[in-house]
């Protein structure tokens, strides 16, 4: 590897290719439920019965004094996976979830000659799905924010209350003896002591929140992206080129969902790329996201000159009838901006971003995308598919954040809010990237200021650029601070980034780090019942209750497996490794304890406001 | 593992457990050299030539225009065995670099009866290192706070200044078309624009900065810990009752200072404290620090009762005679203080404050180190042993962040710093532990409030307790933000905290994740030249240089390891697996760059204050 020249070899594939495509097989076939240990599911009723919403509940042990410990409610978007009992058949989906609500409403009706059905047909490897296509009857626009503002709350609407109220629920009932939360700091977030179906039909009317549902995806669970929300996590799929399967990309989805991504995105770009994304949307319990440019690139062998406006916007309403609930779309890479990155150290880093402006470039015309996006939103109105405007020009470094190419963009990005709106289209805003720590708040004022309130949705950002191979840590260091200054979804960066395409275990590792500063910002924001998990644990942790320690905890498998690395197979014991037997501080301390509870409660020291 | 009152069993070891001995055996004898692949070891020297500063230097392959890329200096604290020719002998230790300075300063002679000879005979697997005690002449306080307070500019001082000064000289001859350096936001930091002997004297004169130095550690390469400084790392590392070996923990040590640690902790509760401790201060380029309290009591057999001042005493003195760099001394934990902690979740989860608290409470008196405070300083300011004034009551989960029990022994943490400084002792804070988001801030403002500018030094904070198996994560996000506020030095977290003993690959986990931490700190406070090494290696993935990406990179073999992975054995493309060919943004941008070149000149946005 001494010579940067050598032309690429990208035919010859490692021997273990076919090993892991094989692998990935197995796993989808056997594969029947992702439950973790410790936890069952159990379900939040509607008043009225007509919504079901799952949930995690882990059981605790009692206190050695007795005393029963509340079981822990865990926010949980794996579906029916999620289910101990259930029998997954990934080759033929998941239960149409939504299919009556939507009927229901009687503002959409089957589609006789779907464009995708041309897909369909070359499609070697098609599962024995059933779907079909909808789409909105003339002069319909079934799109939450359209019945947001007519004032209807829907299921889907009753079913995200329910689900982001479950925590404050919980903490009301839970032992009165625990620590109080502490006073969160929201900047300016307006998050509520309740959540009810009224307010979330009232943060999506405001545009504040999103909640993506294309009528041609049943099979999701609704879920809401919002400042006043819980925090949301995304995690990216989809193969290149040189590396990956179907299998793999359908075991790396179903590993997401276990490991909690909120939503999913299919970045694919390689072969297959209809079939890839049949096989994720009707295997997919979350929302799933895709840049449609790259489905048209690939439709033009990656010939960036040959794109075109027509084959985009085929390539839109293919995957808004196959179920694609939300787009990225570099509306907002303007001709004029493209100088602006002439003097950047990275350029532009965007894969969508650079095909644009390449595009601009050759065709010495402004980006199509921003020309037609009226049209855009015309299509996405007639699905329910919501935009998240595309930072095509985000920073590629830390040296490269917040300059004027980027800013120019996102008050562009702002304008194309206010006219998806006009088509009554739900709409995020994409963010950077890489920013060091002091320019972190700076991304999120702007984007409040010029973005009308629309939800935030931020790759990292990574904090520095050094750390190939661990840049979940450096970006979920920035992801954490961005989510506490009110960015509403957080998009993983796995520690493949910069490197090549993340595996399975790539996936896993990236989603934990950003289920971690995901909580963190929801416990920085004083999000009511946020810290009930944590005091659960560290209760669990204190009393040695170790089961329970471990499962409330991210990962259990993990924790459970160093516990018992350390000591012998089954061993359970009042201390750890760490310490051994004399040096325990928690043992040490439980006479400490007894002797001094007779003492004053503990005042709490004065908390910044 | 169904049942939490098993008695333990912790002689039944792992079966695993001797092989991890016998595999640390063969690394520490065979070992020689931690070089990284594609750096090479120079050496800053000083102006009299006195002085000679060992660094690693990056050298760069031109860029594809045939522009060449200036070589990237990197902090370095590995001592000889960054050096690729040394040639290590774990068994005979490392050259004596100080040994003449200290000689030359007179003020010091060589201890006739040393009270670790006593300790030394027990050894039964000493080495075979010449250490001759050395202690202050009466009435001689040979510390660099007494030397910088008297105006003199001590070796180790140069040493430093050339050492924090290396990025800043290196800027100014770089090429001048990277991009400028962020403004940082210090939070009321003092950085230089330069930094030279004079400044590191007048920081360490005003207690503002530490330079952790004992007479008898002369095989330590002098660094300074302080807020206008670079932020540091520790690792801890030592052995317990139920885990490692002398051989696992020198193996940890070469491991530490291999991925950058600043300073490492032999926090040893084990068996052979002594000789392990003996092993790793012969061995360590870098500063040690301990919690003497932890042998104190294995002399006790863990009889908390028996502790005593007198046997304490004698700890302190055996452990400044092998050589021990800082103290922490839990000196805050007073008896008032205890019943403050009676109703928190965790209680006291210092390991040294609960000792102290039992202590205090089995004897109904005041901590006796508290007590013998004056005689504590009189003993460290024989050999220069810098004080880490312990934060034995710091919280042990969120919900016991900053609250009063925290609070009142960070005041009396700043009353014992004035009565150090008197007696010429150096002195750093101890911080916590685990705070959310929010409340991390406060901690700083606190400490500076009643700590008189003393340096601080903090164990994360975890911002989470819900992520056990991935706390070194946790950890980072909270450690980044408080470098970032002030912090002078971070403690890291490994994946194994609250679970088990960490183990090498765990050493390495935890210090990368610091790694970044600390220098994002660095970024963020506007260090100046730390973001040469981010703009270089960015410089280097947009122009495809992968090999000088990987060898600017935090962990080289990792990056590279990751990168070849998903690409044939030893192909060098214009891309990588995660994109493949077509869809890579930086390959595609090239053009745009070519054609925009011609451009005016991005100006930057504005940036906060």
């Amino acid at each position: 590897m001494s010579d940067c020249t050598t032309t690429p070899k990208i035919n010859a594939a490692p021997a273990s290719r076919r090993d892991k495509r094989e692998a990935a097989r197995r796993y989808i076939v056997d594969f029947k439920t992702a439950a973790h240990t410790g936890s069952r599911r159990i379900y939040l009723q509607s008043a009225d019965g007509t919504v079901a919403v799952p949930c995690r509940e882990v059981s605790l042990h009692p206190s050695p004094d007795g005393s029963n410990n509340a079981p822990v409610p865990i926010y949980d978007c794996s579906g029916p996976y999620g289910d101990a009992d259930y029998q997954a058949d990934v080759s033929r989906g998941l239960p149409p979830l939504r299919a009556d609500w939507i009927a229901a409403r009687q503002d959409t009706t089957f589609c006789s000659t779907p464009l995708s059905a041309l897909a369909v047909e070359l499609d070697a490897q098609q599962g024995q799905f059933q779907h079909q296509v909808r789409q909105a009857l003339p002069g319909c626009r079934p799109t939450q924010l359209a019945y947001a503002r007519a004032g209807i709350i829907t299921a889907e609407m009753q079913f995200v209350a329910l689900r982001e109220n479950m925590a404050r629920a919980a903490q009301q009932q839970a032992a009165s003896d625990l620590q109080p939360q502490h006073t969160g700091e929201g900047f300016g977030a307006g998050i509520p002591a309740q959540i009810d179906a009224e307010f979330v039909r009232a943060e999506i009317a405001a545009g504040r929140a999103i909640l993506p549902a294309n009528i041609n995806h049943p099979e999701a669970e609704p879920m809401i992206i919002g400042r006043n929300f819980l925090v949301k996590v995304n995690a990216n799929i989809g193969n290149s080129a040189v590396s990956s399967s179907i299998e793999e990309e359908v075991e790396k989805l179903l590993w997401s969902v276990r490991w909690g991504a909120d939503t999913v995105m299919d970045l694919s770009t390689g072969r297959h790329i209809h079939q890839t994304r049949e096989w994720i949307l009707r295997n997919s319990p979350v929302p799933i996201g895709t840049v449609p440019i790259y489905q048209a690139l690939e439709k033009v062998r990656g010939d960036v000159e040959k794109l075109s406006w027509e084959l985009y916007r085929d390539t839109l309403i293919e995957q808004a009838e196959q179920g694609v609930d939300y787009f990225t779309i570099h509306a907002g890479v303007l001709k004029d901006f493209i100088p602006l990155t002439a003097r950047r150290i990275t350029g532009i880093v965007s894969r969508g971003g650079a095909i644009l402006a390449q595009w601009c470039q050759l065709h010495d015309r402004e980006n199509f995308l921003y020309q037609h996006f009226a049209e855009i939103c015309q299509i996405c109105a007639q699905y329910d598919v919501s935009l998240s405007l595309g930072d095509g020009l985000r920073p590629g470094c830390v040296a490269d954040a917040n300059d004027a190419a980027q800013f120019a963009e996102l008050r562009t990005l702002g304008e194309l809010t206010k006219i998806a709106w006009a088509y009554d289209v739900q709409v995020m805003i994409e963010g950077p990237g890489h920013v060091p720590l002091q320019l972190v708040q700076a991304n999120m004022t702007e984007q409040l200021a010029h973005c009308h309130g629309a939800p935030f949705y931020t790759l990292g950002p990574l904090i520095t650029d050094i750390s190939p191979g661990y840049d979940h840590i450096a970006s979920g260091i920035g992801a954490a601070l961005i989510g506490w200054f009110g960015c509403a979804m957080l998009c993983y960066v796995t520690p493949k980034e910069h490197l090549g395409l993340p595996d399975k275990e790539d996936v896993k590792q990236g989603l934990i780090a950003y289920k971690i500063a995901a909580h963190a910002a929801d416990l920085a924001k004083g999000h009511p019942g946020a810290q009930l998990r944590d005091n659960a644990l560290s209760k669990a942790r204190y009393e040695f209750r170790w089961l329970d320690q471990f499962h409330l905890s991210l990962d259990p498998d993990t924790a459970k497996a160093y516990y018992q690395a350390a000591l012998p197979e089954g061993a359970d014991t009042e201390f750890c490794a760490m310490c051994g037997p004399k040096f325990c501080s928690m043992k040490l301390n439980q006479s400490v304890k007894a002797s001094t509870l007779s003492a004053p409660p503990a005042e709490r020291a004065n908390e910044p406001a």
